[in-house]
């Protein structure tokens, strides 16, 4: 909103040179505000602006920016700028930047570091993509359980700035171990001359650097905590996770559980940022698999070739059958991969899983036959349509629908836990790829059904 | 993990009646783990092990557990007991509860509460589902402008206890409208003889109570806070909202698109708590009107019933056509749903994802039309399976599957806008809703293909 109303007065200040003015009216803004406004300038103007902004504030600013305009801004910035800039970000933000540019640059600008951040920043990008340590910030406050809580309060008062919360405070032992986290409300509600020790209670939930970041999103959203603290095998404090990056997370990894639904390989980035040669890659890969494996359809009717010429009217309702499978398959599928992804079903419940589907398969593909006899028996011209055994006709769709709807049903209810025990994501097993295998049996089903109902009679 | 190796050894516990060591083992764990190992016990243990817990405990557990587990707790509590857990729970955890629970019970249980909470939660429940003001809590710590530091951090000494979270603070003026917040941490390193106006910026961000929360977590998201202010028309401060409450909304509204993309209705509840009646409700509506829609293919293939008989190969590949273009379609229409919900494209963005989705479609068409064409071509008995005119009737499924696929891009694409234009959920332009869609329209392709390019030889 505000963007909207200011954004052609900024470029017209801009282009009147006016830098003050522009100076003086963008600083009241909160840094996020700025961002949205930076990315509606054209390109041309947003090193002009970002050059105004306080390095704190430009700091916090680029933090906000898609990986895109913060390559296109460093491109514009001098080796001391840049230098400048990367000792204002915050450490987990630094990770991000260089997890997200090319190779190439990446490796200029860690040479650009001071030796204590360089190494720090080469342990967070050693941690492997979409772990804890990739999003952890070294930026914590550590207390000792000696200490007077008067003290610990004077030291937060010092070294509490740079620290992404001091929400919780974490106390470690004289090897850097882990051995409690305080929420700071306890340290201020506390007598200040009693120990640190004397408020512990030695339960705290923590963090492995090389734990799954999704698996850091549901500790948190099982413990209620903004952060928690992240530690090697050893136990001793490495950083610490925020919540405000789990949001972040949660988003992310839902964004790619669709997207693999859909049988779209995951983009990593906005749809509108992804070029149109890796959009591609990301979407024929699957669809030509599917485009493949639906090639068995053909050799399916080929089989059945002999039926359809001597009842063509069987033909007609062969996209109508399919696809009940195949969307019945989708609902179960999507059903049982997102209740598998909020870990409410286990692998254990496959068969509580099974027995619940055999009955929803069932009761919905008797609703789909009833309305398909329903359709025929009531259609006014029914024996010119469908043929003088219109009524043969019609309990042959009917039960073919009961057989695909129940086996549609089964199938993609089932097969996100085939995948998961054998060791792949369900998410996979997309909607479409479960349609695909339900198109080539449902075919088998239909004729299979019409041979047996219309045998003596059509065929 | 914790609870699968103690789960039996509690059980055991609970059958020796041996209370007190039940009692001394369980209130060192934490409540979200207590409440783990409650619902893994059989339902006749759980109030047993319920009572024994601390109150403040109980209350903290109780929060944590699943609305079916609070139903059949609270069955088992005395009056009294109802109470005591009923005043314990925190507000917004309360409001959680009575909107889940049957509107009986929630009358009987806000009858146990005292005026004062009774005034609250009616006010509470009063705010629209999905809102900020189902999910606030009026436990936040408010200052005066004109106060000093010293005093303002006295009275957080007080008050912080039931505080959800200290660690912002908001500032009020005479009248209780909000004038500002400020990070706890900005509190404790300013000097205490200060007036809080000192340390104030005027910088705030506040939610209304009738804000959808699906905004409120893109605001937390976008000025990264763990809490944000809610205030009512005039700005009087009415309570906050935390961001432990959002990573659940986050999650629970991906599921919710999930589901509708998949063309299941919201469940609401968890797979395995929706119960069998719930369930086929919410899947045979949107189940039947795709039937209904896909019945039209009867109609187009029935208007080319003559064509089918003449060329019966042509039946073949029909399967393989259409769901070609659905596959390619709900990729289209997964990608741009997700896009619109994470607001990476906005309504006028049309335009420019119609341009990208048509050169889409027509590569990724062009590449499945190569594939058909190789394997028609290349089939070792190709004569034998596709007739004599086998070249040409690659051709047509060939140039059908460059139509089909652009088409059914374009739909999955565009489908999104339309809906989101005339204002509804574009969620539910669902794969299979778009699949159904070009199911139609690709049998008419096809067929047209087929008798501009088979008319005079095979047709």
């Amino acid at each position: 909103m505000l963007k909207e109303l200011l954004g052609p007065d900024i470029q017209d200040l801009i282009r009147e040179k006016d830098y003050s003015a522009l100076k003086h009216g963008i600083t009241e803004w909160e840094a996020p505000e700025i961002a949205d406004l930076l990315v509606s300038l054209p390109e041309s103007d947003q090193p002009i602006l970002f050059r105004l902004l306080p390095r704190t504030i430009a700091a916090q600013v680029f933090a906000y920016l898609p990986s895109e305009e913060q390559e296109h801004l460093l491109q514009s910035l001098t080796t001391e700028n840049t230098r400048v800039l990367l000792s204002e970000l915050a450490p987990d933000d630094r990770t991000e930047l260089f997890g997200e540019l090319p190779a190439q640059v990446t490796q200029q600008l860690l040479s650009l570091l001071p030796p204590k951040e360089l190494k720090e920043a080469r342990q967070l990008l050693g941690y492997p993509e979409e772990s804890v340590g990739r999003l952890m910030t070294p930026e914590y406050v550590a207390i000792r359980p000696e200490w007077t809580i008067g003290k610990a309060l004077e030291h937060l008062r010092k070294h509490g700035k740079d620290a992404e919360t001091v929400n919780l405070v974490y106390v470690v032992d004289d090897k850097g171990k882990l051995i409690d986290d305080i929420r700071l409300r306890k340290l201020i509600l506390a007598d200040p001359s009693e120990a640190v020790a004397t408020v512990m209670d030695h339960h705290f939930v923590a963090l492995s650097a090389h734990d799954d970041r999704e698996f850091a999103a549901k500790q948190m959203q099982k413990y209620d905590r903004v952060a928690l603290p992240v530690t090697d095998s050893d136990g001793v404090l490495l950083g610490i996770v925020t919540v405000d990056d789990m949001l972040d997370v949660v988003e992310e990894e839902a964004t790619e559980d669709i997207q693999k639904m859909a049988a779209v390989e995951a983009l990593d980035e906005p749809y509108m940022n992804t070029s149109f040669l890796h959009m591609i890659k990301k979407r024929a890969g699957w669809l030509s698999l599917l485009f493949l494996g639906e090639t068995l359809t053909a050799a399916a009717m080929g089989y059945f070739e002999g039926e359809i010429e001597r009842a063509v009217v069987l033909a007609m309702f062969i996209p109508l059958i399919i696809s009940s499978g195949g969307n019945s398959g989708s609902q179960a599928a999507s059903l049982v991969i997102r209740a598998m992804a909020l870990e409410e079903i286990r692998l254990s419940d496959w068969w509580r899983v099974m027995r619940r589907e055999i009955f929803s398969g069932l009761t919905l593909g008797i609703i789909l036959g009833a309305i398909a006899m329903l359709q025929v028996l009531l259609w006014p011209n029914r024996d010119e349509r469908y043929g003088e055994h219109f009524f043969l006709v019609g309990l042959t769709v009917s039960f073919s629908l009961v057989g695909v709807v129940l086996w549609g049903t089964l199938t993609g209810s089932m097969l996100p836990f085939i995948l998961r025990r054998l060791g792949f994501d369900p998410a996979v097993s997309s909607a479409p790829f479960v349609a695909t295998l339900v198109d080539v049996t449902g075919l088998i089903i239909y004729f299979t059904m019409a041979l047996f109902i219309l045998g003596g009679t059509l065929l």
